[in-house]
C-alpha cells in the first residue's frame, strides 16, 4: 500500500522520506523502465529455442510452487472481502489450483506457437547488388497495464517473453500480493535459463498516479497496452506519450438477409447474442430485412424470450414480435449492452443494413446471413470492421478460433493491429540492407 | 488570408460575421471531413485500373492546363518575394513548366505501381470450415497537412488515391493560390472518370488555427500525414487524436571496424556525409575503431577538408587528424547537424559504437563497414533501427533505391510503419471471414 504523501521539508539536514509524491515516483518508474530496456537488448538475440525453455521453466515453477501462489492469493482475497469487492470482482482476482494449471498450460501453449521473430516478411536483390531484407524483430519494451485478474501476470509475461520483449507488468492494486508472488516466481525460474530475470519488471507501487509515469516513458517504453474497461483505457491514452494499443469496444451486428436460410439466421442471431453476452465480439444489434421479417422475427423473438433476451425493437419488430418486445429508443442503435439484451430492426435493402452497421457499429465484428453469393461480398466489402463475417456468428472472431493462438484481445485501430491481437503485433520490422560498398549517385 | 478575429457581440440582433472563430473552422473542416469520408466508401471498392486511368487523367491534365497553374504559382511567389520569404522557400514554392511535368510523371509512376489492396496478406481453412482471409484495405480518409511545396498536393493526391484512400488536403499559405489552381485540375479531371472528384478534399482556410481541428477529426479521419519541420510534426502531434504518420529525424552514423575495407569505408564516409548533407539520411556521427584510426582518420579529415566538411572530433580524431579538428562538445553527439558538419569519435569496440548508437542515433539509418561477417552480423542485429546497412551507404535508406516506388518519407516508429513508407503505408487490413452456419460453441 503506498504511503500517504508527506511534505518534503528540511529539517536540520533530515529529510524525510516521501516514498509516494510523483517526482518519486518517476525516478522508480524510470529506474524499472531502464532495467526492462537494457534487458530488452540482449532478449532481442535469445534463440527460439531458449525463450521457449524459459516459458517451460516458468510453467513448472508455478506448479511447483502453487502453495505459495494461492497463499498469497488468500491475503488478497481476505482483504476484498474486507473491502467489499463485488463477487465478479472476487472471481476475477481467485486464484486455484486448476487456474494455476492453466496459467502454466497457457505458457506451454505459447512455447509451442511459431516464433513471430521468424519470420522474414521480404528479401529481394536491386540492380546494383543491395540485398534488402525486412525482417520481424521485437518491439523493446513493453508496459502491461491491467486491473483484477492476476493470471495476466503470467500470460502477459509468457506472451512478452515468446516475442523478445521485456515487460513491465502494472496490475491492480486488490492483486498485490497474488502479483508480487507471481512475479517473484517468474523471475526465479528465469534466473535458471538464458533469460534475464529483468526481463520482467514489476511496479511495485499500487498508486495509480504512477501509471501516468509509466505512459509517459517513451524513451524507454515501446508500447503501452492496458487491459481493462473503455475508461481505464480512455483514461491512458489521453495521458500517454508512448504509443497504445487497446481491445475495442465491440457493438457488433448481425444482419439477415432477404434471402437467408432463415434457420441458420435463427441459430446465429441466438448464438451471437445468448452463448456468452458479456463479451467484445457478441452481437449487440439484429438487422432484418423486411421481406422476411414477418417469417423470421415472431419466432426469434420467441426464442430469444425464452432464454430471458429482453428485445428493443422499431415499430415494426414491435408489430411482428408481440407484447415481449419493448420499444428501441435511438439511443439503442449505439449502446453495447453486454448483457442479456438486443436491439432489433428492421430495414428495408442491404444497402441499409450496412449504412447503419457503419454509423452506429464500432468498427468490430459484423455477420451477414444470406445465401445469395452477391449481396453477401457487397456486405463484406463495404462494412469497415476488423472482421465481416458470412453466413456465422460474430462470437468466432477469436485468436484461438482463427487459429492464431494466443489472444491479447481484439483491436478496433487501424494502425499497426486491426481485429484479434497476437504475438506479431508484438514485434516491428526492420530493413537489414547487405552491400559490398554501394554509395547513393 | 486569414481575418483578424472579430468578438462575437450581437447588437439589436446584428451578429458580425467572424469566419476565424475555431467555432467555425470546426463546422467547416468536418464539412470537409465528411464529404472525404462519404467519398471514401465508394473509392475503396473501385477496381485497379479505375484508380489508375485517374491517375493518368489528372496527368494529362495537369499538362494540358500547365500555363494556368504557373499563372497562379506567379501569384503566390510575387506575394511571397513582397513578404520577404528567403531564398530556399521561394524555390520551394516555385513551379516552372519542368516542375509541372515532373507532377505528371509522378502519377504515372504510381499508376505503374502494384496495388497495395491486391493482397491477400494471408488465407487459411479452419477444421470447422471457416475459411478466414487476411486482405488489405484502404484506411479510409488522410489528411496530409504540408507547408511550402505545391507539388505535394498532387504527389499526396496521387498515393492516396492509389491506396484507395480519399485525402484531405492542408497546405501552407504561402502557396495557396498553386494549390487552389492544382486541386481545382485534380478535380475537374476526376470528374472525368470513374472516381468522386469528393475524393479529393482541400482545407480552403489558411489560419493555421484550422490545423487543430483537422487532427481531432478522429470519427472521420483515419490518419494524419504531416510534411514538414520537425516542430510543425511535434506541435501536430501534441494536438492529434487522429493517429500520427510521420517522416522522423536522422542522427545517422556510420561504423568503421577495425576489420573494414579502409578504402571502402572512406568512400562509404565520404558519400554519407557529403552527397546530400540536408537530408534525414545523411550521416551526422563517424565512428572508427581504434586500431584503424591511425590509419583511416588523417585521409579520411583530408578528404573532408577538400569538400568543405568541418569536422568536430573527440581528442583521438584531434590527435590524429591535425589542426583542421575542432573539439566535439558533448552534445555534437546528440546533434542532426543537416550540413556539411560531421562529428567524429574513436572508440574501442564493436560494442562501444553499437551502445553509442543506440543511446545518441534517431533509430533511423546505421551502417558498418566490415570484412568481417561475424561483427557485421552482431552490428545488424544489436543496432535498434528502422534500417541497418553492412558495407553499404546511410544515404541508401530510400523508397525508391531500395525499389518500393513512391516515398511518403521514412518513420523511426516502431508501430504501423517502420522505415521508407509507401503505399503499403496507407493501407489497413480485415477479416473477411466466410462460413456455412458455424457458431461458437
Amino acid at each position: 500500500m503506498a504511503k500517504k504523501k508527506k511534505p518534503r521539508k528540511s529539517v536540520r539536514g533530515f529529510r524525510p522520506v516521501t516514498l509516494s509524491t510523483p517526482a518519486d515516483y518517476r525516478e522508480e518508474i524510470a529506474g524499472v523502465c531502464l532495467k526492462a530496456k537494457q534487458a530488452s537488448r540482449l532478449l532481442a538475440l535469445t534463440s527460439t529455442a531458449a525463450r521457449n525453455r524459459a516459458l517451460e521453466s516458468i510453467a513448472s515453477a508455478l506448479e511447483r510452487r502453487r502453495d505459495e501462489i494461492l497463499f498469497k492469493n488468500e491475503i488478497d482475497l481476505e482483504a476484498g472481502r474486507k473491502a467489499g469487492l463485488s463477487a465478479a470482482l472476487l472471481d476475477r482476482l481467485t486464484l486455484t489450483a486448476d487456474r494455476v494449471r492453466a496459467m502454466s498450460q497457457g505458457l506451454r501453449d505459447i512455447a509451442q506457437l511459431p516464433d513471430p521473430l521468424d519470420e522474414t516478411v521480404s528479401e529481394w536483390k536491386r540492380p546494383n547488388g543491395l540485398v534488402v531484407r525486412k525482417v520481424r524483430v521485437p518491439l523493446g519494451v513493453v508496459a502491461m497495464i491491467y486491473e483484477a485478474r492476476p493470471n495476466v501476470t503470467v500470460d502477459s509475461a509468457g506472451l512478452c517473453l515468446k516475442s523478445g520483449n521485456a515487460v513491465v507488468l502494472r496490475g491492480g492494486k486488490e492483486a498485490f500480493n497474488s502479483n508480487t508472488a507471481l512475479v517473484g516466481v517468474v523471475q526465479s525460474a528465469l534466473g535458471e535459463t538464458e533469460i534475464s530475470p529483468a526481463a520482467v519488471q514489476f511496479v511495485s507501487t499500487t498508486d495509480r498516479a504512477a501509471i501516468r509515469d509509466l505512459v509517459r516513458m517513451d524513451k524507454l517504453v515501446d508500447l503501452v497496452i492496458p487491459r481493462g474497461g473503455e475508461e481505464m483505457v480512455q483514461a491512458i491514452r489521453d495521458m500517454a506519450t508512448v504509443p497504445v494499443l487497446s481491445h475495442g469496444k465491440g457493438l457488433c451486428a448481425v444482419y439477415v438477409d432477404k434471402a437467408a436460410d432463415l434457420d441458420m439466421a435463427a441459430r446465429i442471431a441466438f448464438n451471437a447474442k445468448v452463448q456468452r453476452p458479456g463479451v467484445c465480439n457478441a452481437m449487440e444489434t439484429l438487422l432484418v430485412h423486411r421481406d422476411v421479417a414477418g417469417r423470421f422475427l415472431p419466432g426469434m423473438v420467441g426464442k430469444y424470450a425464452a432464454a430471458g433476451v429482453e428485445v428493443h425493437g422499431d415499430d415494426e419488430t414491435k408489430r411482428l414480435g408481440g407484447k415481449t418486445v419493448k420499444a428501441a429508443r435511438s439511443e439503442d442503435w449505439d449502446t453495447e449492452f453486454l448483457n442479456l439484451t438486443v436491439a432489433v430492426k428492421v430495414v428495408a435493402s442491404l444497402e441499409e443494413a450496412v449504412a447503419h452497421i457503419n454509423m452506429h457499429g464500432s468498427h468490430h465484428s459484423d455477420s451477414i446471413v444470406t445465401d445469395d453469393a452477391g449481396a453477401a461480398e457487397k456486405f463484406l466489402s463495404q462494412v469497415d470492421s476488423a472482421a465481416v463475417f458470412h453466413n456465422a456468428s460474430t462470437r468466432l472472431h477469436d485468436g484461438s478460433v482463427f487459429g492464431l493462438g494466443a489472444e491479447m484481445g481484439i483491436s478496433t485501430q487501424k494502425l499497426h493491429a486491426r481485429g484479434t491481437m497476437g504475438l506479431r503485433e508484438l514485434t516491428t520490422t526492420k530493413y537489414v540492407v547487405r552491400g559490398s560498398g554501394q554509395v547513393r549517385e
